[in-house]
C-alpha cells in the first residue's frame, strides 16, 4: 500500500475507514464515512468502492455501506478471538445455564477490556456490554481483573489517566481504585457493584495460562443487590476449565 | 491505497494476505506470507509491518504475524454476521440443550455456505465445520436449504459447475443435486446422510425473512442413522423464533 501525499499509509486509512463502523452505526454512505474518517471525500469514495469491490465492504439497496461478510470471515477464522472464545463457549453456556444471568469473556486491549462472547438469556437483566465492544478497565468487573493482574506498567497508566466515572458508584479516584485493586487480588476476584450501570454487579474472574498470567476475564452480570455467592464459585470453576481446554495445565 | 504498477491495488494486496490465513493455518512468517499471497517478497514484508504497526496482524514471540484482535473487533463489532447470530444464539442454544448434537448457522456467500456460529458439546459427534468456515452448497445440508430456497441462477451456476464429492454418499451428478434440491423446497427442510461425512447426516432448517427469502440455514449434525424427526421440528421452531426475533412477522 504506498503512502498517499500526506504521508499516511493505506493501511492507516483502511483502519480510518473501518473505525467509523460501531456497534450503533452499522451502515453509513461514502460520503459520511470521508467526513468521519476525516479522509478527502474522494479518496474515500474510492478507497470504499475498492473496498465493495474486493467483498470486505457491501452496499445495500440504498447504496448505503457496511462491513462485509468476507471481512468478517478473513478476520475470523483464523482469530484468536475465535480459538479463545469456542474453547470457553461450553463453560460459558455452564455458567449462564446455572446462574441465569449474562455471561461474558473479555481480554485486554490497547487498555480497555474488549468483549469477545456475550451469552444472554431473555429473562436476563440490564446489560450494555456488546460482542467486540469495550468497556474502560477501571470500571468494569472484567477490566478490574484483567488491571489487577496485569503488568504494572499498564496499572500505573492506568492510574495516572482520567479515570471517568460512568455512575455515581464508578470509582474514579486513584487512590481508590488501587485499594480495589488490592482488594481484587486478595479476593482472586473482582465485584463491581453499580460501576457501569446502577442497577447491576459485574462479577469477574481471571482465566490464566501456564504460567499463571491472566490472559482473559470471565464474567456474569447480575442485578445490583443479588447473592454473588454462587456466581464467584461458577466463575472460579468455569475459568479453571476453560484454561484446561486451552491445554493449560493447572 | 494507490495502484501498484502490476495494477492491482492496496486492497488486493491486502485480500490476498489475509487470505493467507486459514482455521488450521493460523500463524506465518511474513515470508511465508509473501509465497502463499504471490506478492513480491519486499512488498509482503512492508505490508505486513504496516499492518503490525495497526494492530490488524500481532506478531508472536517468535516474530511469527497472526491476525490481530484490533482486525477482529473492526470487522465484527457493526457486522450483520453478529447481528445475525445474535440474534440465533438464545434458539441455538435452545435446539443444541434439547437435540444434544452440534447446531449451526450458515448463510450464503460466494456460492458457498459460511458458518456464523456453532454450538457443540463435548459428547457431540464427528463434524467438520468451523466458525467462519464454508462448506460446498451442494454437499451440505446447510447448502442445500440455501441453494433450494436460492435464486435460480445460482442454482444453475452450482449446478453447471463441477459438484466435488466428498464422500460415497455426496450427490455429484447435477440431475442428482436437482433432484435432491427438488425434495427440499417439498419437505421445507434437507437431509444429508453421510454427505460431508461418512459418519454423520446434516439436517437443515431455512430462516425466512418477512418476504419469504432464505436469510440463513439452521442445521444439525447428528450420527448418520440417528432418529431424524425431533431435530426436525426443533430446527422449524428455532428458524421461526430466530426470524421473529429479527423483527420479521411470520
Amino acid at each position: 500500500m504506498a503512502n498517499s501525499p500526506t504521508g499516511d499509509s493505506g493501511t492507516d486509512r483502511l483502519v480510518r475507514i473501518l473505525d467509523t463502523f460501531t456497534p450503533t452505526r452499522t451502515v453509513q454512505t461514502a460520503t459520511e464515512i470521508g467526513r468521519r474518517s476525516g479522509l478527502p471525500s474522494s479518496t474515500a469514495h474510492r478507497i470504499v468502492n475498492e473496498l465493495v469491490d474486493a467483498g470486505l465492504l457491501e452496499r445495500d439497496e440504498e447504496r448505503r455501506v457496511r462491513i462485509g461478510m468476507r471481512l468478517w470471515e478473513l478476520s475470523t477464522r483464523s482469530s484468536q478471538a475465535l480459538r479463545l472464545r469456542q474453547a470457553a463457549m461450553p463453560f460459558m453456556e455452564r455458567v449462564q445455564a446455572r446462574v441465569r444471568e449474562h455471561t461474558q469473556l473479555a481480554i485486554l486491549e490497547q487498555d480497555e477490556a474488549l468483549f469477545l462472547e456475550r451469552l444472554s438469556s431473555p429473562e436476563s437483566g440490564s446489560n450494555i456490554t456488546r460482542v467486540a465492544g469495550r468497556l474502560p478497565l477501571h470500571a468494569s468487573s472484567s477490566g478490574l481483573v484483567l488491571l489487577a493482574f496485569g503488568p504494572s506498567d499498564l496499572q500505573e497508566r492506568v492510574l495516572s489517566s482520567r479515570l471517568a466515572p460512568l455512575t455515581r458508584a464508578t470509582l474514579s479516584d486513584p487512590a481508590a481504585v488501587r485499594r480495589k485493586l488490592a482488594e481484587v487480588r486478595r479476593l482472586g476476584h473482582a465485584i463491581a457493584p453499580g460501576y457501569i450501570e446502577e442497577v447491576s454487579t459485574g462479577i469477574a474472574a481471571p482465566v490464566r495460562d501456564e504460567t499463571g498470567r491472566v490472559i482473559a476475564a470471565l464474567s456474569v452480570v447480575l442485578p445490583r443487590d443479588a447473592e454473588s455467592d454462587f456466581a464467584v464459585v461458577e466463575l472460579h470453576r468455569a475459568a479453571g476449565d476453560i484454561a484446561r481446554s486451552l491445554g493449560y495445565r493447572s
